[in-house]
């Protein structure tokens, strides 16, 4: 477990450029795997941006030859209790759950292989973008462990056949297939994909914040809702947008042909 | 708000072909914005359609340049009251609403640029035949409201990351990239929209109405149940289709192989 | 009824090869309707299966020219009561869920057209190959009877508005738009269509049987719930799972780069 040696603050890196957060996972020699300290240190990065109201938008990447792994295997073989196993996983599903419940989008910038938790990880953000070179697999069914949590959110963006033969099988899909199949929004040639996540995240943060963070939240709480109670929730979600400052600015603006001037509150 | 002014009977034409019923929203000059009185007009033509036995299709189009650009912008700024805009987004939902439990499949026909509410509207539809000019957009997060209700239907058609990556960018797809998603459900050069979508429209006009009825229903009921209660449903409906004339008389046509003789009841 | 004379066990095969086995509709003249003697064999055959843990993988496969060509429209014809049919769609919808039940992964053999309850049958399978000359419709409508129990497991496969069309109109899809839609996991050759099957049932067979029964029932469990309750209840089945003998063997084959030597427990 070399990363737990580690000093957390150069495991996951954050760099703002403006209102543009990047958050990096830097263990390249692990793979990034998500060992406890990782997902620590990730989840307080994520935290801190949380309550940053000057981050606007979120790209989440990794450095090396590999974007995510997947929990750390050494780590989890080492502890012996089944409460520390309880604890990994509850760990791990409550980062997830952060970038869900994250008030800015966050954007997967993948740019080689995510699997198990790695895959879980670009399932969960709200945009991935995905460079030719990157792959995306389940692989816990070849080592007896199957990609149980991952399969959480894969089978929330993908069809069901398509998300069962991951899992049963661990084959990694490539780029093209992950966008046909819905697990990423984006595919960016290997040189254009900084630049094109980029500019995601830009035209993002450009936005009124008010106005995506009330979307994005309910986004995710009226897929679970039936479809008419659906309707009255997102009605209810659109009349408070439309009594905001941003709404009355960005509709003036629009109908007068002038650039809005958002609050963001 | 040039619409409320025109005659609503002019704002939303229906045409009716036999047992197929045309609705048009003719409103080219407000590119068909689903102001308050054209919410009124065509929600009236569908609950005349809803109890007009004699029709047994129809096809939703539209006049102009434009296919439906969603709220008519002037008249939401122009409302100052929160109830209002209450009213304005209950409405709207009711109104995608009626078509989803409209008794007779909707066949939305898009030959243009379908925007926010204007979106909604085609993905409310039960089927819907894009021309290759069709374009299909929720851009609200570019005016400060995002499209809280249009999500409603959009994220119940397609996955999750394109469905997010429209409504956080605003960026419009193209048709094929729509069908590919699940948006439409077929596409059609722009020259054999009109014709692709009556065959569709009078195919399913020539099946038993009360069958079309009963499935759609059963449709939209079976999908918010978990598997196994869904199973029970649909036998019942399955088990109370077969008591009808149409389900005798088609099983003992086909097997006779001639021409079934509906009723329709 | 020519079907309820043959022998029952010669209705459905069965050939086992090691650990997978693979079971055939095997009434072509009928083209491998499902009529009551057929469903009853052939659930017999999988609760067979479940129970033998011997065996890790299925393939479902047919004989003749035809898939599966649905119900037995004249043995459904041929019953008057309301309760005879009612009993009819309750044994099949039990079927399908002992398909979804089975400890073991089922993986569909396409090789031709499956309609109606033939190509539910296909939806209801873990994984399904389609060969190039596979064919897939829910052609219901078009007698009268809409395919209310098929739709249940395909629009739990692929998008609303391919759903619809498939539903309302009963035309057939192709094996490539199969798998465009997610109805399909894997297309092949006809040539390969056996092999390529026979291949991915045996990788599966690989695998320790404890981990892949736990994970596929863990997958249509948390499917149904919302996204944290789904996180809560996979946590605890990935800590069960990493008790067992096979997740802490694989774990520890994969570090020292060795076979895992499963217990399948």
């Amino acid at each position: 477990m070399t990363n737990t040696k580690t000093d957390e603050t150069t495991i996951v890196l954050r760099n703002d450029n403006g209102p543009v957060a990047t958050v990096i996972l830097n263990a390249p020699r692990s793979r990034n795997a998500l060992s406890g300290a990782m997902m620590t240190a990730l989840h307080a990065v994520l935290d801190d941006i949380a309550a940053d109201t000057s981050i606007r938008s979120v790209i989440l990447a990794a450095n090396g030859p590999v974007f995510c792994a997947g929990h750390d295997l050494k780590e989890m073989n080492s502890i012996s209790a089944c409460d520390g196993h309880a604890a990994l996983f509850a760990q791990c599903s409550a980062l997830m759950m952060r970038i869900v419940t994250l008030p800015q989008p966050v954007i997967a910038r993948v740019h080689a292989m995510a699997t198990a938790a790695g895959c879980q990880l670009v399932a969960s953000c709200d945009l991935a973008v995905a460079g030719k070179a990157a792959k995306f697999a389940t692989p816990g069914v070849n080592i007896g462990l199957f990609c149980s949590t991952p399969m959480v959110a894969l089978s929330r963006n993908i069809a069901r056949k398509h998300a069962m033969r991951m899992l049963l099988t661990g084959d990694a899909i490539d780029a093209d297939t992950a966008w046909q199949m819905g697990l990423v929004s984006d595919v960016a040639t290997d040189d254009d994909l900084i630049i094109a996540t980029d500019d995601l995240a830009t035209r993002i943060a450009e936005r009124s914040a008010m106005t995506v963070k009330l979307g994005k939240e309910a986004f995710y709480r009226q897929l679970e809702m039936p479809l008419s109670g659906a309707y009255d929730y997102a009605s209810g979600v659109m009349t408070n947008n439309m009594q905001k400052h941003d709404a009355r600015e960005g509709i003036g603006a629009f109908v007068e042909k002038r650039h809005p001037d958002w609050r963001h509150e």
